[in-house]
């Protein structure tokens, strides 16, 4: 029941791209039909959310968690205050969409993370996601369990090599 | 907190519509730019989630609840267990989507509803959905509470009419 | 077929607010059960999709165009570039969302609003949005056709008037 | 351009299954977080969503094809006109997803898919799907393109074989 790492451990890595400590993470999205409005792009909205749910196969990735999981488990919130995006190039089926994510910065109870989008080596979009580590049930801040906070520390001295 | 009749009772009825006990009752939806695809219309899998969203506010109309509610504070569930539905004419942004739904059927842990989708009094699909009531946390099967079963007895004897 | 004004004027304005040029234009969203996560809170990349759903009401109104009506009848296109969001507090199904639309900066080409969720009389999330003009089949960027320019120029005004 | 195949072969085997004739194709799908609501569980509508990715999946396994190429490239749509849809036991994010997809029946200009989605070898929904074969502008109804029509014989004699 509390295990979703393994279960699932073949869904993080769908590629099968091989993520070292030295390379960003990148998480693979197939883009579809049914993303796309009439202008035959991907409707705006589902940009923020494909960033969204990078962060959480990030996460995943460099702490073996998703949000069901430290929600539900462990009473582990990790709601999102601030983003930015800046929509470079439209997004469309023809490429997959590879999410590069790393850690942009490490704050005592906040993260924030820096997604770039890219479609056939093309950067289609970057932003940059802020979230707050909170319990779950009484929405207040707290600080980040020690395995994340350690996953944390890995993933900031990898991306401080990459920046 | 608990009262979500009043607050949203605006919302429940956004085109001042009338639905008095011999008419069936109609929500009307938006549809949008975003919610089509290349093809300029309205990508399939919306369609069964316009459905059920007219169904749930066939339940604040009716019984003055919506799920959010009969869930968090009352702990009652309604999940769907089956749904059919026939896509007879393109759904688009060019008219307001009229969704009519009318109590099918009542049995006495479940409650199946038909909605039929006109647009430009064209009729766009139609289809039927079953729910069960359930203990929310338990997800086992239980009877509806007094106040919904009496607005179940009451809708149907007015689509008894209609039908 | 290119009148989308008339048909569905009922559904800009679906709470029978009155938007006088002096006060902001409010978009109401009902959100539902299905918009919340296990959490029981609006899924955070619903935040951007309301917010770009309130700017397409704003240009309803404002201009009495919808972006079906403008990429298809007109090939008028007007892409998202950049967006930024503050989440302030969470959304849920408890109150209406008002999302109040104004204009906040408008370019030769380019277009800015700022957009404030508020439920119940609590700002929820704050963002801004800019939007470019272009043709919409080549994807080049354009000016704005005259009536598009003429409600921009009256909503600066107004919204002059409000900052 | 009109290659999509090479290009996203990858995504179409993601989990490393093998697909031979004689087994069913399944497609995994992750669920979220994003995708349950407030009891826990993904919310109704997204069910027929998935399985209708699972039978755009399904197409690419197949024919090497995808919705976008087919309807923008080729001007072939396929628009869905009849679906059901059993409920069985609750998805959540705990499992992978395997949507099996079958071919049901092949009509002259209609195509019917059976989906049965599992998550831990439970049996959590199954459907029926029927699309039709369309000329994507006109909106009016074809018969399959030979290679399409190729595809299906060969997949009706594979899934002759399971039945």
């Amino acid at each position: 029941m509390s295990k979703p790492t393994e279960v699932l451990k073949t869904a993080a890595d769908p590629a099968g791209r091989e993520s070292s400590p030295e390379t960003p993470f990148v998480h693979p999205i197939r883009v579809r039909w049914g993303d796309c409005d009439p202008a035959a792009i991907a409707y705006t909205p589902n940009i923020p959310a494909w960033a969204v749910e990078a962060i959480e196969a990030w996460w995943e990735h460099h702490a073996g968690v998703d949000w069901y999981h430290t929600n539900i488990d462990r009473n582990l919130g990790m709601p999102f205050v601030h983003m930015t995006l800046d929509l470079r190039a439209p997004v469309t089926p023809r490429h997959m969409l590879q999410c590069e994510v790393v850690l942009a910065r490490r704050g005592r109870s906040s993260v924030t993370h820096r997604v770039q989008g890219y479609q056939n080596e093309i950067l289609c979009f970057e932003g940059s996601f802020t979230a707050v580590f909170t319990d779950a049930k009484e929405m207040t801040p707290r600080l980040p369990p020690a395995d994340l906070l350690s996953a944390l520390e890995k993933a900031e001295s990898c991306s401080g090599a990459n920046t």
